[in-house]
């Protein structure tokens, strides 16, 4: 007999051992009760991944898991928040229990990682969807807007680009077959530690979800600024350097791919000393810079403009 | 041209004017930022509606809109939370301006009357999909919990039964056809002053979601204890007690239809003097009391027990 949603809730879902102090009461009430630490303010973000559009049918349930609660850590670590609990939307079309099995290994495992809380849910029937929420924290005022970038920051990213984008776009091409060995090229790692090491010394800071040219743009647009992006100094990551041999392929799909989930960020010039005594600056990459002119551009080594027909993702219009 | 992800969050769902001091920033960068109040506690509650399951595709989008930012006020309700923030995971098949203007009027007129702000939220391609999650604060300490029923306790209920499941089950049956002017039955009033209003009186509440005996069952499991309620005290709501000549079945559809969005609290006895100097005292049905026994009965006027094969709403099993 199927379980029931009850059942369910409490075979794969209910986090027995919430160790944060912050978490007064968990999952199984009408709502968690929460509490944030003094002087500190709280960040939530929220995403959705539909089957078929955020992941694929073959997808393996652990990966799914992984991944939902992974893109949304993503948005807290640029923010420089310190993530704290979640809640989980979960839509199936039926009971699974192999698939929840899988899934529920995948969150949880996320969760452990970066020490998060399941606080509660809700689950029902439809077309396969999971939405999260997360709350994370910060100290008050320090936490890093897409809106602080001014000219003259440099441009960094923290990760090479482009995977993601390779690998659908040859399952779109049909080149190659979906394989669950290639989930290990597209599995996020939120990047939390940064995230928190960034504050104080970033104007602003987003993470690349829509694609590297998209996301800059998302941060010009509320900075009230432009960017000049160097396309030579932009890095390719593993998958698609070794597959991928056209070089202005390479470029567009590193560009305007997407969900790379790497941070990207602007520091003042003054804070540069800063930024190298950072733990993490070896694996950062300085791409651009902040101008005082509206849009970005993309340059190529003798300063000519590149452009694609397309910056990045929409999940409303052809690409 | 079909609008893109960007301007139909700017359209549609930008909360211009945020007038809380508890949030600091709301729509547009990786998450928001909020403030909880000095010495409160934050409650955090979530819901999915999903076309076909919590609402029909010939509902109207402005109900739509109203009733998926009610039926999560409700549960903060239930705890006896100030609702203050709301995020928003929206899942479309296709970008309808008709239906978004009408769904963004409903929510926001919701979000109007109970002075919650949209902070955040994602949209995607899917198959229509609602997730709404509430933030709520509550002094500490203060929450009403499922799990605090006493032996000795009354039992309440804050309004009438059985319009949603009476209405669902004659369009189930083809008895009546869907007709928009049936939305003023569905839509729910989440009960958010009367929740506040409990505070330091109600030992327990839950909002009636599932339906009364299913929810009442959640309190006394989590309460470790039993309840015994008295059908002659369960109200009929409007159009069931204007449309059904049966008593038996009316009974059963106010017992066990759900979406009722009621409140049902227990108070000890002597915490009664202080709930009839409630404002809302008038308004409420006391229907049974709390016993020392494992599980809920329910009981005619001769006190002989009534059963019905299913108690409640339950996502993944027939009933």
């Amino acid at each position: 007999m199927a379980l029931s949603e009850f059942e369910l809730i409490k075979k794969y879902f209910s986090d027995k051992q919430i160790t944060s102090s912050y978490v007064t009461l968990g999952i199984g009430d009408d709502g968690a009760i929460l509490n944030c630490p003094p002087a500190h303010e709280l960040i939530v973000s929220t995403d959705i991944l539909n089957e078929g559009v955020h992941f694929y049918p073959q997808s393996s349930a652990h990966y799914v898991g992984f991944k939902s609660l992974a893109v949304n850590l993503s948005d807290l670590a640029a923010m420089g928040a310190t993530p704290n609990w979640f809640t989980l939307n979960l839509s199936l079309p039926e009971v699974d229990e192999n698939w929840l099995q899988e899934f529920s290994r995948g969150l949880h495992e996320c969760a452990q990682i970066y020490d998060v809380h399941l606080v509660g849910g809700d689950t029902t029937r439809g077309a396969l969807s999971i939405g999260i929420q997360v709350g994370g924290y910060v100290p008050s005022g320090q936490a890093i807007l897409r809106s602080g970038a001014q000219p003259g920051d440099r441009v960094f990213i923290s990760g090479a680009l482009g995977n993601a984008a390779y690998i659908n776009k040859q399952l779109l091409d049909n080149t190659i077959n979906y394989d669950t060995s290639l989930e290990k090229y597209l599995i996020p790692t939120p990047q939390i530690p940064l995230g928190i090491s960034l504050r104080g010394i970033a104007n602003s800071a987003i993470d690349i979800s829509d694609g590297l040219l998209a996301d800059i743009s998302h941060v010009t647009y509320t900075s009230h600024c432009g960017a000049k992006i160097f396309a030579d100094k932009i890095p390719f990551a593993e998958y698609l350097k070794d597959h991928e041999t056209s070089t202005v392929n390479s470029l567009q799909l590193a560009c305007t791919g997407g969900e790379d989930y790497v941070i990207c960020f602007t520091v003042a010039e003054h804070k540069l000393p800063d930024l190298k005594g950072n733990a993490f600056y070896k694996s950062l990459h300085e791409i651009g810079v902040i101008t005082g002119q509206d849009g970005v551009m993309l340059l190529d080594e003798n300063n000519n403009e590149i452009n694609f027909q397309s910056i990045g993702y929409d999940h409303f219009k052809a690409h």
